[in-house]
């Protein structure tokens, strides 16, 4: 929307957080699991975001203490020599992790519109 | 919603990036400006969030930057002599603001409760 000249963007975040509050599933896990289905290794993936690999490690850990289940199956061989992809239960938490945040940033993008048009320059 | 015998929440969050994509309106400058209109000055607001005057005064700064108008108002005497308060302006965008906010996150809990409903325990 522009607004003061300048375009003024609304960004939408949607976080998981676990009965203690703590993150366990949002952005950054959603990207993660992204760059492991392409290449198809946890190491791989965390170097390709300039993540550490123990950072990466700790992140799919607490999704999957939150969620109950695993996320990452290894597999043999590959690129780097023993790889990662992502078990079934990963692949739908993603789909539906990004459905939800698609339809959600749609309808927030609208709201957006309407609710500051007061704010919109001419 | 009650994954792995714990309650997950969704936590949505909205914010305002300019042109430049530096965040100039979200939840902190929201907080910011109730406490503002509760202690009708910026320091003791800052103080009660446990913020640093020169951070909070950065924040509406940023903020009036984006949008092109005044947030605060200079007020005289007041409990900490010499206060602030909200001009019209800042209380259109902060009401626009929590109703946007509030609008998506009731559709976004929706859309978590519907998408995420495979995971969910008995």
């Amino acid at each position: 929307m522009k607004i003061n000249d300048q375009e003024i963007r609304l960004k939408t975040t949607l976080r998981l957080e676990d009965g203690d509050h703590k993150r366990c599933f949002g952005p950054g896990v959603a990207a993660l699991l992204e760059e492991i289905q392409e290449q198809q290794s946890l190491r791989a993936a965390a170097a390709n975001m300039g993540m550490a690999y123990s950072k990466a490690w700790r992140i799919i850990r607490t999704a999957e203490e939150a969620f109950g289940c695993k996320l990452l199956d290894s597999t043999i061989g590959g690129r780097h020599g023993g790889g990662a992809e992502l078990t079934e239960a990963a692949e739908r938490i993603l789909t539906a992790y990004r459905a939800c945040q698609a339809e959600v940033n749609a309808f927030a993008q609208e709201k957006f519109q309407s609710g500051f048009a007061f704010l919109q320059g001419d």
